[in-house]
Order: structure tokens, then sequence, then C-alpha cells
């Protein structure tokens, strides 16, 4: 079987929680005033393949039973990262996400940024409700951690310097973060040992590693109706990725005289533009990144092996595997 | 005494209290790296009077002690409070808050939504380590409840024929629901009876109301160097407030196009302006607004006097004259 195919089955199988988990995010977003359902109902609508909530409603499968708790907690990340999406798109100035405008574009800078606290506050409203302390306390944290790592990205725009360290410093906190932290809960509300638990988030975290290279490469060369949002935007805003670091690691003269050009301001050339995107191409910078990407993915196999199933860890095996060949 | 030496005293008596609740502020915004706790101290040192953690610390000096809990509890209120003015900001395009540069203007948008979710998500995370899911439940719902009642106000703007019910939901919302949610915490936390309680958080949100009533006013006729902040915003960005509803009442023709010239766009000519606010005096709307104000302390006191002892009454009674009287 193909990883999709894979993924398939896991999402036919996941597909009774998943339809709890849209029910809670529902629930969550009501409202009386119809200016706020509006709203609210864009968002909701714009949820995209739910891999957040997918992943906790697994990992929950591999201890038990997934439980309304294991639902709600999907729920809760799924709105997190929702409401992170609403602020982005306020930051970014991005007009298509998922297929649909975003927020932004339709209802302006002010509400959405509005929006976005009103789908944060309901998300930790419904935590509340969860009545579990430790997802509290981690939840919250990793949410700062996220925003934190939004800040840190934006202040080395440009900066085609960016160490290959705080290159990771910053996809951690904004993208895998939350990953482990909400892989980590599931395993936690499930009755994992500590250290069943511990493996998972670290499975989860190289996950979202995976994930955010793969989604950077797919800004580069993915086709915007496949995936569903604007692309190139990373090039545009000076965002170094980790393509353009192993380009920029080859040490080749005119390659990098052709980064600084790009990344110097937003208007770059559309030919200097064209020109970067093939030498990541040929110079193999960009399958360097895939690589990189599936190797994240096997220290996150090797770190749940010694506590899972051989059963378990296929299961997530299929996971990784989809994050790394996805083309959306 | 007048109110305002009688609410010097008060912050005397608070101090210890307030001290309190600023280390919490400072400790719960602390980060490691460089950028972050620059963007953090920015935030803190724009925290104007603290009359929320105060009216917060106040009340529970009427039921007993006030414990580290209830400083925690200010700091919490304060953050959110924090949050939202940090997202206004973003919104408004106001160039000074406090007297200082708003992070915005200093910052750039972009890093101001983030910024704004850092300090709403540490306040939150600082309200779980407090371990009350009382006070987590009615908190998270309160900033969904005042975003929300953001949005209706701004789906108002310019709207002259806005009717008084929805001007009282709007500033309900956006200004008086978290008074009155934190008051009734710092009672519930404090021991006090549930009749005690919701006549602590009824006061809270009369005063919430009346606060936001005068500062409606100071935006109209206030002094920029007494407030410390952009004032006449609410004229440009076409703000229905209590003064300008009580004109439009009055049903004088003149007045009433002089209204919607003013209103109907940002660019209003100066003579229009001075002529408004010159029959805002005139009129006594201006007058009639702040009896308003004082009718709502006045029902607040109303509220408290059963539950409370003469002495309690006479200290809420202070604060109440004070939000009436302020210059600032």
């Amino acid at each position: 079987m193909t990883a999709t195919a894979h993924l398939r089955e896991m999402y036919k199988d996941l597909a009774p929680g998943l339809a709890m988990v849209d029910e809670e995010i529902a629930r969550a977003l009501e409202a009386d005033h119809p200016a706020i359902s509006d709203l609210c109902a864009h968002v909701s609508a714009y949820s995209g393949k739910r891999l957040r909530p997918a992943v906790i409603l697994l990992i929950s499968t591999l201890f038990g039973e997934a439980s309304a708790k294991i639902a709600r907690l999907g729920a809760v990340v799924e709105m997190i990262h929702l409401a992170t999406l609403v602020h982005d798109d306020v930051i970014d100035e991005a007009s298509l996400r998922r297929g649909k405008a975003t927020v932004s574009a339709r209802f302006g800078n002010f509400e959405s940024v509005l929006l976005g606290d009103i789908v944060f506050a309901r998300a930790i409203h419904l935590l509340s409700r969860l009545g579990d302390s430790t997802a509290l306390l981690r939840l919250t944290r990793a949410v700062s951690t996220l925003c934190e790592g939004e800040i840190l990205q934006n202040r080395h725009r440009r900066d085609v310097d960016l160490a290959a360290a705080d290159y990771y410093r910053i996809i951690g906190a904004k993208t895998a973060e939350l990953y482990g932290v909400g892989a980590g809960l599931a395993a936690h509300l499930s009755g994992a040992t500590p250290e069943a638990e511990e493996a998972v988030a670290s499975w989860a975290y190289e996950l979202g590693l995976a994930f955010q290279i793969a989604d950077d490469g797919l800004d580069l060369v993915g086709s915007e109706a496949e995936v569903g949002k604007s692309l190139g935007t990373d090039l545009s805003s000076g965002k170094m990725t980790l393509p353009l670091l192993l380009l920029r690691g080859q040490g080749d003269p005119g390659d990098l005289a052709l980064l600084r050009r790009v990344m110097a301001q937003p208007g770059a050339a559309d030919s200097d533009r064209e020109r970067l995107l093939l030498r990541l191409q040929e110079s193999g910078s960009l399958d360097q990144a895939l690589q990189k990407a599936v190797g994240h993915v096997q220290r996150g196999q090797a770190a749940i092996q010694p506590f899972l199933s051989e059963w378990a860890c296929e299961k997530l095996r299929a996971v990784g595997e989809f994050v790394v060949q996805r083309r959306q």
C-alpha cells in the first residue's frame, strides 16, 4: 500500500472521531449575533486536512479507545491552529488560504485580529471544560512559544546569513511545538506511561519539523491549485527556508549573489526568481531539504520504537510518509 | 475628603498588593530571547493606573486578607486588558497610548498582533496556575465577549442611527464584562457568599459602564497631555458614543445634519468638528452623558448595599466617584 493509501485508510478509521472534533469546533464557535456567527462560520469552513486532530485521535487509539475528551483536545488544538492562521493572514496580507478568501481579505484586518482572538479565547474556554490542568499549562505555553517563533522569524526576514540553528529554533517554535504538545497530551489523556508519552511527543515534534520543511518546499515549487493557498510568499517576504540554506551552504558565488538579490526586497526581478527556483532544483538543494524532512520522520520513528508495539509504529509511520510526500 | 483624595488613600492601602501584581506581570512576561523580552517590556511599561487590579484587590479586602491568589487574578485581568490594548492599537492605528509610542507604531502591525497573542497566552497560562476552574471558564468567556463587543462596535461605525440598546450592548461587552467578571472572581476567591459575589459583580459591571461613558467623554473634550493617549479618535473613526446619542435624541434638525456630516467620513471639515463639540457642550449632551455615568455608579452602589457593610460600601463609593470625575 502507498503512504497515501495508508493515510486514506487512517482517515477512514478516524472519521467518527474527526466528526466529533468538527462538532466540538462548530459548537464552540456558535454565536447569537449574526455578525459574529458569520465570521466564525468562515473560519471553521476553511479548516483543512485537520492533520493535528487526526494525529491526536490516532495516538489515542494506540493506547485505548478515542474518548470524547480526546476529540475535545483535538478540537482545541485545531482551533488554536485556526486562530494563528487568521492572525498570520493579517500579517502576511495573503489573499488565499485553503482555496477560500482569507478572513482579512473578506472582513479586513480589524475584524481578523478580533476574530483570531475570539477563536483562541473559545479554544481555551473549551480546554478549561476538559478540566485537565496539565493540558492547560502546556497548551497555553505552546501558544506563547508559537507566537515567539513567528516574531523571531520576522526578525530574520531577508537575513540571508540566518544560522541553521536559528532556522530550526524558529520552525521548532512556530510549528513543531504544537504537534509535540498535542500528541503528548493525547497520550497523557489516554493513560500512556510517562515514557511512552514522551516518546510520542518527540515523534510528533519531529513530524512537525518535517511538515514545516515540506510546506516550505511546496511554497517554492508547489501548485496553487493543489495546495489551495497563495504560494511563493516566502521568497517575496524574505523568509529563509531550508532549501535556500542548503543552496547557500554549497558556496557557489553566483548562487549566493542571486540569492542575495532575490531576498533583498519584495519586488525582485521575475527572471531572478525563476533562475533561483531553477538553481534550487539543479543544485539538489530542494531534494536535500526533503531528505532532511525524511530524516526527521525517521528520528521520530526511532524515538517511539522502544516504547510502542510494531503495529503502533507502523500506524504512525504512514503519517510521516504522507507528510514528506504530500503535494497539498 | 474629595473622591480623588479617597482614591489616593485607597491606592496607598493597596500598594503592597499592586506591587505583587506588578511582579506577577513582570515574571509572566519574562523571555529568554532579547527580541521577545524587549517587546514584552514595552507592554508592561505602558500599564496605566491599573484600575482593574486595584478594584480586584480592594474587593478582596472587603472579605478578608488580599492573598497571593488575588494578586495573581489581578495580574491576569490586567494582562488580558493589556493584550486587548495592543490589538486595539493595531486596529485603530492610534499612535499614542499612555504617553508612550504604541507597540504598533514602534514595532509594526506584524509583531503587535503576535505580541498581543503572547500577552494573552501568558495571562491564561498564569491563570491556569491559579488552579481555579471557575476563574478559567468565566475569564476565557469574558475575553470572547470583549472581542465580540469590539466587532459589533466596528459594524456600527458611522451608524448615526445606532439604537441606545445596541450602544449599551457594545460597551457592556467590550468594557463592563471584564470588570464584572474580575470583581466577581475576587469575591469568589475571597470566600464571599454567592449573593455578595453577585452583588459585587453587578457593582463592577456598572462601574465598567460608567468608566466607558466617562472615557468616551474624555475622547471628545479631554486634554491629551492629561489623558496620555490620542484623543478625538472616536469622531474620526465614526464611533457613536453616548453624548452623540443624546444630542441626536434632542431632535434638532441642524444638529442632526451636523452630526451626519461629521460622522460620514474620516476627514470631516475641522469647522464642522469644532461646531459639533461646541453643540455637545451647549446642548448639555456631554453633561447628560456624565449624569448617566453617575447613574450607573449609583445603581452599582444600590446593588451592593443589601449585602455589604456600610464601611465596605463607602470604600467602593470612592472608586465610582473617581471614575466619573477623572480627567485622565
